[in-house]
Order: structure tokens, then sequence, then C-alpha cells
């Protein structure tokens, strides 16, 4: 190619995006309008970078095709690509700003569900769990100026012992999960079980892709967290064990070094924090200070 | 928000961005590698810039995934999703780079039939058209020092005269369209019909985007070639009809200036330029000299 064959290359490259960038411009929501034309000048740069071929083009189309095909109410293929490429993770990022030293954010996951049991504090999450290791979990909810939120509403859950949520089991039970209110003091603890590694759906074309990439499909082990409190921004959020070998190749970026806690094994002849008796089973305590950002 | 607190949410964007490009970066393949992590920074760029809320990422979410749910074998919505974002058209270019003055390519479409008939020198794509005005085409083939291409071989398609390809019609007809080799001089010729404007499918999502942005789903009136010819880079075009106010509102980008050719109408009373008997119609003739781009 001429010097001047790669400016008038790149002129048309260049004039085509101004004419696409023009199309959109007389879009009347001002907020519409601004998503789609930083949509158009983010994927023309994409393109104009990566210069895919037409076939690899084709290939782009029918991948995201076989995406949509595969989503359904069960199942959100796009969620799942979305949470593998960290935007999800980037979109709560973007959403939950700094503040003071509140606590970080991360995924909701699709695992939360509304109509949880409420439990009293010290209640247990994971009553009949056989398979998992009971977990004593602690903390406060304060706010950026460090008092207490009293009555704050946490709501919790996670996989259960053999690492499935409740609802994908098929027979439409409702385990590991609930909320309760901190005291008075800002104060909650609770029973759960210790969580688990466990895979995202890998059977789908993003299963494909986290295997041509050679990720893992696994995530961290983690406990959900969402915190709420009349003026107060809702916290969505997890806990991680410190040690756990997957923290770095979450599949879904969910970690944040300041969301990975010390989850202290106790042997069986260790009494419980509030005198339960466990059958002689070992078990395992971890604290979790929450600190709530000022609602907007 | 504090200058602080500015600091540390730019890094906590920017420090995820670095670790979903260092969960990709072990990709195997070298291209799949380059592609995957330039997706990662334009998506993550994108997303940093415009900030969405998690409603709105869940309605990209559901867009894309109607999107797939209306493609099928015979309708790819995430084509036309391409198509009206120009990504189809920036595809087309950078695979045609500019090369002397070789001939400007544009998208292929979805309505080009490998089968299609050949047709001899002169012949009509558009025999039994009722409905289309008789349209003269003539030019020539050559390559970019101007020599001509000899046996080039050119695939003609269009719109018939009720503005439908002919595969848009359920009973199976082949129609409009057929195939032509240029002379030992590289001349060509043939006759079809007039091109009219016709829209884009828009009953589904791509076109609630194009009324939300306030957008025609009409293509500007057009006749497809494919043009090639060993040693030669295989061209895929259009030529437009100017004067048509639907140029500048393509719904596929696919309109480049040098593609605008005259088309001059004809008299019923001005003799045809193959002698043929048109029964009293008026027709229209244009000129179209093809420079193919030497294969690379």
């Amino acid at each position: 190619m001429t010097a001047h064959e790669n400016e008038r290359q790149r002129n048309r490259e260049e004039e085509l995006v101004a004419t696409v960038l023009a199309a959109f411009d007389a879009t009347p929501d001002p907020r519409t309008r601004e998503v789609v034309l930083a949509l158009v000048r983010h994927l023309h740069a994409f393109l104009r970078e990566v210069r895919p071929t037409e076939a690899e083009w084709m290939r782009g189309i029918e991948f995201l095709t076989a995406v949509g095909h595969w989503s359904d109410e069960r199942r959100s293929e796009f969620i799942l690509l979305s949470d593998v490429l960290g935007a999800s993770m980037q979109t709560i990022t973007v959403n939950n700003p700094a503040a003071g030293d509140a606590t970080e954010a991360t995924v909701l996951g699709p695992f939360f569900n509304e109509g949880a049991p409420e439990i009293p504090l010290g209640g247990d999450i994971a009553v009949g769990d056989e398979h998992g290791r009971p977990l004593w979990v602690e903390g406060t909810v304060t706010d950026t100026t460090g008092a207490p939120v009293p009555g704050a509403r946490l709501d919790v859950w996670e996989a259960d012992g053999e690492g499935l949520y409740d609802m994908q089991h098929p027979d439409g039970r409702m385990s590991t999960r609930g909320w309760l209110r901190a005291d008075d003091e800002g104060r909650y603890r609770f029973w759960a079980i210790m969580p688990l590694n466990y895979p995202v759906p890998d059977d789908g074309p993003v299963g494909d892709l986290l295997r041509a990439s050679g990720r893992t499909p696994m995530r961290a082990s983690h406990l959900h967290f969402l915190v709420s409190a009349p003026g107060h921004r809702t916290l969505i959020t997890h806990i991680f064990v410190k040690g756990d070998p997957g923290l770095p190749t979450d599949a879904v970026f969910g970690v944040r070094e300041s969301l990975i806690k010390d989850f202290v094994d106790q042997d069986a002849s260790v009494a419980t924090p509030d005198g339960r008796d466990l059958d002689g089973r070992p078990w395992t305590r971890t604290r979790f200070d929450i600190v709530l950002a000022p609602d907007q």
C-alpha cells in the first residue's frame, strides 16, 4: 500500500464512522442517543483495530446468535457472557463509586430470591444441611462515619453443602438463604455453612469461550450479602475465603481484595459463640464488618 | 466525591480491566487472543464512558437476547443489527483496502444466490417482470493499470419490480438475478430493471432500535454486483441511483459517493442499444466501469 492509498483507506474508515454517528445523532431521547453514539464509536474502534476478516465477523455473529438461542427464562447466557467478560462487574463498579471506607460491591448473581424466609439474629440459614460445615458469621453494620446502622436488613444466601443453590435442585426447595436484621447497635450474627467452589454453567457457547481462552468456569467460594437500610446505598456483595486457590481465577471477576476474609476453623471441642450444640462437628467462624455508603 | 475517592474509584475500574485482560492473556490461539483482548478493552472503555445503570445494562442484555431469539435459518437479526450499526460496512471496508482506483466495495446483503442462472452478454436478468422499468447496464472491467479483464464473471442481482427479492416470495421462484462474462475486451452489458427503495425487515428488535433513533429502515435503491476474475480481488458492490432521495439515509450505510451513477431515462421513442423492442415502454440506461484490485 502506498502512503496515498493508506490515507485514502483511513479516510474511508473514518468517514463511515462519521456517517453512522450522523445517522444516530437525531435520536430523540438524550440518554439513548448518548449510549448509541458511544456504542458506535467503540464498536467501530474495535473493528478498525482488530480488522476481522469477513469469515471472522460471521463467526462473531454466529457466536452471539448461539448465546441468544441458549438464553431462556431459566438461563441467561447473555448475562453469563457479560459476567465472564467482566462487564457485569464493571457495571457494578461504576454504580458503586468509592465513598469513604464503604464496603465494596460485587455481582448479584442469578440466585437471589426476594421471597427468602426471615431468620432471627443468630439463626441458621442452612438448617438440616448435612453436607455443609457449620459456619458462624458475625459483624457490624455501620455508616461511613462509623455510626452503627440499627435494624439494617441483611439478605444472605449461598450454595448448599453439595455446591448447588436451592433453585438448581429440581424439587422446588428453598434452602441456604434467609434475611435478618442487625440489632440496635448494628450487630448481626447467623449460622451458615462453609461456601464451596462451584462452576458457572459451561455447557453453552460461553463455556466454549472459556475453554478457548484456557479459563476455568469455577467461581471462588463465597457467601452472598445484600444489605439495605433507609438513607444508605444498598450494598450487594460477597465475602470470599482467604486461602481459597480459586480466588485469582474467579470466572466472573467478582473478587475484591477487601472482601477476602479469614475463615477460622475450630475444633469440635471449641464452644460455639451462642452455646449451640453441633453434635461433635467441627466448625468455622468468620467476621464481616459492613460499612454502608450514604444514599445519593 | 473527594479527589481521593475519585482516584480510588478510577483505580478500581482500571484494576478490573487489568484483571480481565490477564485472565484472557493465556488464550492459546494467537488470533483468538488478539480479538478477545481487544474486545475486553473496547467493551470496558464503553462501559466506563457510558456508566450504565444496572437497569440500563439489563435492558442491553434483554435487547441482545431478543435479537438472538429473532434469528433463525431464514433471518439473521444479528447480521441486521451489524448492518444498521455500520459494523458490516466497516468490516467490508477494512477487508477491501484502497488500491489505485479500484472500485469500492459495499455490503453483500442477504440475497445473493450462488445458483443464479447464466445469461448471455446483453441478456435480461428480469425477463417477464411486468412491473419493472427496463434498465440497460453497460461498462467495462479493467484492472488498476487500465488493462481490460477479459472473461471477468459478473453476478448481478436486485429486487424485482415489486421491491422484493425472489427469495422473499413464498413460491420459490428465481428471478432478477443472473451471471454473465465480460467479453475479450472486458466489456459487459445486460438488461435489468430500475432498482427501487425497499425496507430492511423492521418488525423485530432492530426495527425498534431504528425507530428509537428516528432512522428509516429504507435502503437506497441499488443493483448488486459480485465481480470475480483470477488474479484479482473479488469485488462485492452496488451501484446507486443519482438523485435518489434515500441515498443519505441508507439503513445499512452501503452508499459510497463513487458508486452513485447516472441513470438516464429514455423516451419510448429512443432506440435501444441492442435494437430490442420494448413494446413502446420507456427505459433507462446507466454505465458502470469496474476496476478490480490485484489479488493479494
